[in-house]
């Protein structure tokens, strides 16, 4: 019956506007009315040229903004605004074609623009640091994002009983907006941190947090939406807890499955010879363990995420050097494209997405229960975190807390969505489904701008420690500029003195060396671009600089900073002799240097 | 009233079958029907994912069987036969979901898979040998390509109007047919002869000429397709050839002028500093030349494949090294993955595009008219070259072909189709478009596997010279295995012995070595793998040897060859003359190194 209903819709739409030119992947439709493959091209190129045009546009802006050393303003913005005035125009001007060939597609979204961001994030992770901080980034992405969602979906629910503005959704619904609205984006927060150089413990829980959270939010909604129409009970709150856990570990065990695998493809054949091939065969194994995960009802971010680092840990060393270079820059290409693009579609999907209804009073109550749910998500778990770490410190120690109140403030400071949660929305279906993508579409860009737009500005206020040397430019090599920067670097360094830091600092810093050396060249002590003296005066930037000598003078005899860090790595540790003693043996070609981020940590 | 038949047949479908779940890209139908995003995405990841296995599986054959030294085996017949396989599994299994989202689709072909080939054919060309074979190139490109549409058209118009298959089209729908399978393909046989190292000067011709002639294949059927409906007269043809020749040049026009501009764009700017953004920004404006050419109506394949040659010779060396490596590596695997994926679907589509129509007789005649149009393509146009050539030998001076014999027959040897020609099929349209699509694809496939799967036998039946030394892999630098090679290459020169050749190769040998020189780096007289000795025995294996020191010793005044090519160079020389006095000075950042191939012609 549906199915007739639908066709009769479209009986209608087809004779009154002649526009079912687009569907030309429909097979249904004879040929001889649809496939004008003339016209359809032309549109679709300008569409195409039209995005490509604004990808330009925002690169161009990001490298003016960043060669006039103007950090206030975000290349994301640029694209959201940029996409926003041509999503404007492309909406009065005449005509449907272009604006249907623009307009957001969460199939594109999730199977071009997704992976190669996960993916390039799985690659560049800072290994050491991320694996030091898995249990607090964890307890922010597992336990934050299900109190984010829960509250989130509560209070919409509560204020759409109301009956205010005429939309009724159910509990389940509402927790679905919830869940896709607790997506926090990694990529816009990231490149700000990128930026600034900013310590790279707050910089990895914030990344981890939000990698992870997506992968979250994208199975909380899956599984709710599994339970509509179902009545709601306390039953099915565990059944989807325990569906989630499930979910997640699977997902992880695919992805390191298949980095495993590839390691030992590479290891045990010559494909190196013919690095071609081999490029081309490590991108599409890491794509395969996306799509086979996301195949199988699993998660493919997750498994994506994992099989990143699993790639970058052992199958790396395996690779060919040429190959080793061409996917790193593969990979950063793709996932830069992919990011301006997801903005740039975000803000014209505001425009040419016709069918939305914007509620004003719905989407203010949910800005601000985006804004509650966060708080909710960061401060009490924050809190937990401090407490349990507070008991593990010795009792004849000062007390340190593991985040700080300027961490905790920045975590909900980084808590903007982003373009997965509407992605997400994009699935919603029902009776009040465009208004509530609307809503989505609108907060997900309200937060960008305004959280992402004030970041730079928060660091500054909340004294967070930036220009901290925080990853080598391992490309430095290749670069026309390199000698003058060196130049530049020796100079400014005679200069810098060294202010002392907290004790975390020590930690932090101590394992952002050892993924320094993880990357592939001994001449990791330079600092990609060394312009850190450049920015905008803030509380602890001298610390910059007196880095090198620290590090050489630095043992692990270093009281407080020592026990601390044995403390925490004690749990590690099990994992890392595994890793030396049986992982890397089957599965590395030859032992990667002594310098390898495990080996200098024994 | 199409529409709603259209609608009517909908309707049916949609009761029945419950099909229209693929239509995600359609805003006309109703959300809460359509999408079901869990189910939709579910089945587009296993749908991405076979192909993914696949790729997985053909570049694995592909290294297998370089590793064994195979080279009768083709990894395109591969493609092709394993995506048949997984089509006939697809197209037996039950469910019509992933049937429909492996499916050829011409949109997907020339948006996304199309451009990487052209593009990197651009950037990898040499440019030497290209433009001193270039009056060559355009006559087999442009009058070939029309004699052999034509012709073709013709025999199919003939075999039609006896009408014994029930199958009836028009003169135009026959031409348009024609023009499709014109389009040869520029993939297997280069790759073929890149293994075998075949002398640069027919690679070029081949290569040249297939590129060119998928522009021209294009521009030929829209052009028909525009003259769709009227009565065929002689000043149709007349006004066609003229839109095909502004066309050619506009598009030539438009992507030379993104060269330039991407040229002076990294001259005057300091976007080297920002690696990233630059190789983004590159690849950028190469696709945008592609994408504004299509939506003008013109030939984005021409115009992307002169943009690619222009980035090479200005903006290359505008460059930061790091982008210089990112984008030729970008482009190589973009490229080969392509390519892969285009024999893939050919295979795939035989099976799952389930409305074509087999037509047996009409496949048999078809193919046979290729072949019958190819030959009048070649053989007459080659004599009119010789001809045209051997005017301008001086009296007392030997006569030497330009394309002797054995070029001649493997010039027809290498007309195999390619998927321009299923991909401009698929814009069909009438009565009998599904015939005519099923007759192109089978007609396709079929010439990619007998003259593919033969190219290795005839080169070698021919006595074509194999085994040149014709173009450097600067990538080298990166190879694990390199040092190894470089011992084998030394060992295998000093056994090598120089057998002479035709004065002709001495010229095409020369300009190979001029390119080898617009490389990048100083060391570019390794060849990438040496192991061109391992090949099969053939007639003139052994002159890949001596190329060094013949290089060394070459001067211009070596009498015939410095006679012919000064005659050839003569009209190439105002441009030398002019890129390097004028163009150059304005467009480059810093003059190339001498070694540049214009530098060390003067």
């Amino acid at each position: 019956m549906d199915a007739i209903k639908t066709a009769g819709v479209e009986i209608v739409y087809s004779t009154l506007l002649r526009k079912r030119e687009s569907t030309d992947a429909d097979p249904d439709v004879p040929d001889d009315e649809i496939n004008d493959p003339a016209t359809e091209e032309i549109f679709t190129s300008w569409a195409i040229f039209i995005l490509i045009a604004l990808l330009i546009g925002s690169l161009w802006t990001s490298y003016y903004l960043q060669q006039k050393r103007i950090r206030t303003v975000h290349e994301t913005i640029i694209s959201i605004f940029s996409g926003m005035l041509v999503g404007l125009i492309i909406r009065i001007s005449p005509g449907h074609f272009i604006q249907e060939h623009v307009s957001f597609s969460y199939s594109y979204f999730f199977n071009l623009l997704l992976p190669p961001i996960i993916l390039n994030s799985g690659y560049e992770l800072h290994q050491a640091n991320f694996f030091r901080n898995f249990a607090t980034i964890l307890s922010f992405a597992i336990i934050g994002t299900f109190l984010a969602a829960i509250i989130l979906g509560v209070i919409l629910f509560v204020w759409t009983s109301l009956g205010l503005e005429g939309v009724n959704i159910s509990l389940l619904d509402a927790i679905s907006v919830g869940a896709a609205l607790s997506a926090t984006d990694p990529v816009t927060i990231l490149s700000i941190f990128n930026a600034y150089k900013v310590d790279p413990k707050l910089y990895t829980i914030i990344f981890g947090e939000s990698l992870l959270n997506d992968a979250i939010c994208i199975v909380m909604f899956e599984t709710a939406q599994k339970f509509s129409g179902e009545a709601f009970k306390i039953s099915s709150l565990f059944k989807g807890i325990g569906m989630f856990l499930m979910t997640f570990t699977i997902s992880l065990l695919i992805g390191t499955i298949v980095g495993f695998t590839t390691a030992l493809v590479l290891k045990h054949s010559h494909v190196r010879r013919f690095p071609q091939i081999e490029s081309c065969l490590v991108l599409l194994f890491a794509y395969a363990s996306y799509f086979f995960s996301n195949g199988c009802h699993m998660s493919g971010i997750v498994s994506l995420l994992f099989c990143g680092i699993t790639l970058k840990h052992y199958a790396h060393y395996n690779m060919s050097r040429r190959t080793q270079i061409a996917i790193k820059y593969i990979f950063q290409l793709l996932a830069q494209l992919s990011e301006n693009f997801i903005f740039i579609y975000l803000g014209l999907s505001l425009f040419t997405e016709v069918e939305l209804i914007f509620k004003p009073v719905l989407i203010i109550v949910t800005a601000v229960a985006v804004c509650a749910s966060r708080w909710v998500a960061v401060f009490p778990i924050s809190k937990v975190i401090n407490m349990v770490y507070r008991r593990r410190v010795p009792y004849n120690h000062p007390v340190v807390d593991e985040i700080p109140n300027n961490y905790q403030m920045m975590l909900f400071w980084a808590g903007l969505r982003g373009a997965v949660g509407v992605a997400l929305a994009a699935g919603l279906t029902g009776e009040h489904a465009n208004s509530l993508k609307a809503t989505v579409l609108v907060v997900v860009v309200l937060t960008v701008i305004v959280f992402g737009g004030t970041t730079a500005r928060m660091l500054e206020i909340l004294g967070i420690r930036t220009g901290v040397v925080e990853e080598s430019q391992s490309d430095d090599e290749f670069d026309i500029e390199a000698n003058f920067r060196e130049r530049e670097r020796t100079r400014k360094r005679t200069t810098g003195v060294y202010s002392g830091g907290s004790s975390d600092d020590v930690r932090s810093r101590r394992s952002s060396y050892h993924d320094e050396d993880d990357d592939n060249n001994t001449e990791g002590y330079s600092d990609g671009e060394s312009d850190t003296s450049d920015l905008p005066p803030m509380s602890s930037r001298r610390q910059s600089v007196a880095m090198n000598s620290l590090k050489r003078s630095e043992t692990s005899s270093s009281s407080l900073s020592g026990i601390l860090s044995r403390s925490v790595d004690e749990h590690a540790r099990w994992f890392q002799e595994f890793d030396d003693q049986v992982l890397k043996p089957v599965l590395l070609d030859s032992a990667p240097t002594e310098q390898s981020p495990q080996g200098s940590n024994r």
